[in-house]
């Protein structure tokens, strides 16, 4: 899998995505991001890429020619699925389109800076736009980040041991069950004895019903869909 | 303001603190970031932070002790309104909390990796569980990443134009409305006239309109809460 990043501040994104499991997944050969700093198409000799919104108020808005240009120059170099905007007013980024996604071959994402990018490149170039959730960030660049991890770590063969990713919480609807590891008494405060059992089907068990239990506590709204 | 983070690779958080509004709010002593390598308080002398969780299955579960002398270190230099732990189940992390979080003075954010922490850190030390959204991610590094950039940018002096943050996304339950700039035509595509016309109060007009429609066309959840 390839996923091209265009940003105003690249280097943003240095340790995000050279450090831990991206860049186990990368070394491995199993996953490519390349990030591409937007200057490089700016519109003159000053780097521009962004200017004042039309009609007025605070906030600069990046223009469409840089990131029309940088589309279409990666474009040309080999196709790809999705042009992904990040942005909060896109679709809410979850576990399934983290599963959606990983299953794809070539992808772009644009960060957005300041007030966002030109309506005109969202209409024609951008065909995906994502939201990581209701806040507002100073860039697209942690939003991208965040979403190169949840994919990259399920592709086949990033993470060590592949059935760690399938008990997360989410991968059935549940949040996870509670986990303890030692001592058994830490300050009083006892490990759940069903844990210490040995008995793999209890424990089983026990694990599903306390998943189930925080979901319907937590996150009713998760059982439903 | 000062935030403290925990964390087991915090090289991963480098580049986002450092560069751009992060950067700028801690070169003007809006925001302290402090990382902190968990390490410091591992149990031996090999640095060992985690172990195997009780009742068997993969990934490692982060141990009490590392986390609860920690914390208490931290807490014994000065007071803390929030221990945050970065979870996929805590409560979903929204614009209403980072405006919460933007008022109080220090927080500690403990990052989970591998499976979590033990849960009896939970129970005991953490007062807050803060989810970023539903989907899993290789740490709970760029998820404080995120909380530390939606929250630092809300505090006073830290954007440029505070009337900037004002119009974002979600401060008033409605998204953005659709933003342009030159040129007025891009390749036959053109500007809405309205945005032209010098009319200032028929731009607020629109925009407010456009983010009404924008919200009911992709998140008419908002206009209800």
């Amino acid at each position: 899998m390839r996923i091209d990043i265009i940003s105003v501040v690249p280097e943003l994104l240095e340790s995000p995505l050279n450090h831990s499991i991206m860049k186990r997944a990368q070394t491995k050969g199993i996953l490519e991001v390349k990030v591409h700093h937007l200057r490089q198409w700016a519109v003159n000799e000053y780097g521009q890429v962004d200017d004042y919104q039309y009609g007025g108020g605070a906030g600069m808005v990046m223009m469409c020619e840089p990131l029309a240009k940088a589309i279409e120059q990666l474009k040309a170099e080999r196709p790809y699925e999705q042009v992904i905007y990040m942005t909060p007013d896109g679709e809410r980024f979850s576990q399934k389109i983290a599963n959606r996604l990983s299953l794809m071959g070539n992808l772009i994402i644009i960060c957005g800076h300041y007030k966002g990018i030109d309506q005109r490149i969202r209409d024609h170039f951008v065909t995906m736009e994502i939201s990581i959730g209701d806040y507002v960030l100073s860039g697209g660049e942690l939003a991208a980040a965040v979403v190169v991890d949840a994919v990259g770590r399920l592709l086949p063969g990033v993470l060590n041991d592949e059935t760690s990713a399938l008990t997360d919480s989410f991968q059935d609807n549940l949040l996870a069950s509670p986990v303890y590891t030692r001592p058994a008494d830490f300050r009083g405060w006892k490990v759940p004895e069903i844990l210490l059992s040995g008995d793999l089907k209890k424990v089983d068990e026990w694990r599903y019903e306390q998943a189930v239990q925080r979901t319907e506590q937590k996150r009713p709204d998760l059982l439903d869909s």
